[in-house]
């Protein structure tokens, strides 16, 4: 597949993400995670660095959601879900850790979390230690390893060690070159 | 306050809900829970029934997300919040109960479930049966009340009885009214 071509530095927040986007609009960007909490966890977000869903404009609203719609319908293809998560926790006191709106993309099918509490489960994952993608991405550009005695959520973690350890960035950018194509897939059929 | 008229029956689903919408624009609705999990717990949805988000067209998107972000507005200034959760169940294996695409608009404060679980507790709930919308307007609509025995969440249920019982129409209808004049005066602001 063609090497993906990101034109410029895409920030999440203070990080420095360009190998991990997928997707790239006049105002929004796609993401893979660097610990998705199922496979094809991504995220959407406007260019612009805002904290609040309310700081957006119009446009930018806009162009998120259309962004939202073409990238969850490729994930829940991709991904060979029934079903989809898509979150915002818009501002700290709703557990946003990264202060950039972001979109949640979690593709779901059934029975994927009876191991790990239920269906419910992938909500309190996202609130846990293992969902804060600020820590992640801090540790990640660090060079820390998380191990699991850092893990302190209250509900079922993940069964494989390979989930929960900081994807590498070959890893990572393996996975935003095979999405792009996908999403070229998609748009050539609209 | 001048009475809200909504002009025309409103179905969420199945379900007739023209007395619970506090906002219509010409392709979405707002309105206010029968059993809310938290204060302010409002939906937008769009007009027509469908069950997925990606069969809205991309006006629909649209205007269902400039009105979940004017609807946040709002609930955010009336409820005196800090934050807000943003979440669609995209099919019924991400949670979703009543078919028919709609956006939770979730209220939030430091600290506010600290007594039910803490911050993902509000996810919980709404996977619960107490956050079942389905099973909660097939009861209004039978006339039956919820009793505490039918409650099987796992999580701590919240603490008043007052809060876990469906609401009365008129007290819905109040809440409703009230709503649509806090949206008027933020339109007349914008």
């Amino acid at each position: 597949m063609p090497p993906l071509t990101i034109p410029k530095p895409i920030h999440f927040g203070s990080f420095l993400v360009t190998n991990q986007v997928f997707h790239i609009t006049p105002l929004s960007f796609a993401l893979v995670n660097l610990k998705p909490l199922l496979p094809g966890h991504v995220l959407v977000s406007p260019i612009r660095v805002v904290p609040r869903f309310n700081d957006l404009q119009p446009e930018e609203v806009h162009d998120l959601f259309q962004t939202v719609q073409r990238v969850s319908r490729m994930i829940e293809r991709v991904f060979h879900a029934t079903s989809l998560n898509i979150a915002i926790q818009d501002g700290a006191d709703a557990g946003q850790s990264v202060p950039h709106v972001h979109a949640h993309i979690i593709p779901r099918s059934r029975g994927d979390l009876d191991a790990k509490g239920g269906n419910d489960a992938i909500y309190s994952m996202m609130e846990s230690e293992h969902g804060d993608l600020s820590l992640s991405l801090k540790e990640r550009d660090a060079g820390v390893v998380t191990g699991s005695t850092r893990e302190r959520s209250k509900f079922p973690a993940p069964d494989s060690d390979e989930s929960r350890k900081p994807r590498s960035t070959e890893e990572m950018n393996k996975e935003a070159s095979w999405l792009a194509s996908e999403m070229a897939y998609d748009i050539g059929r609209d």
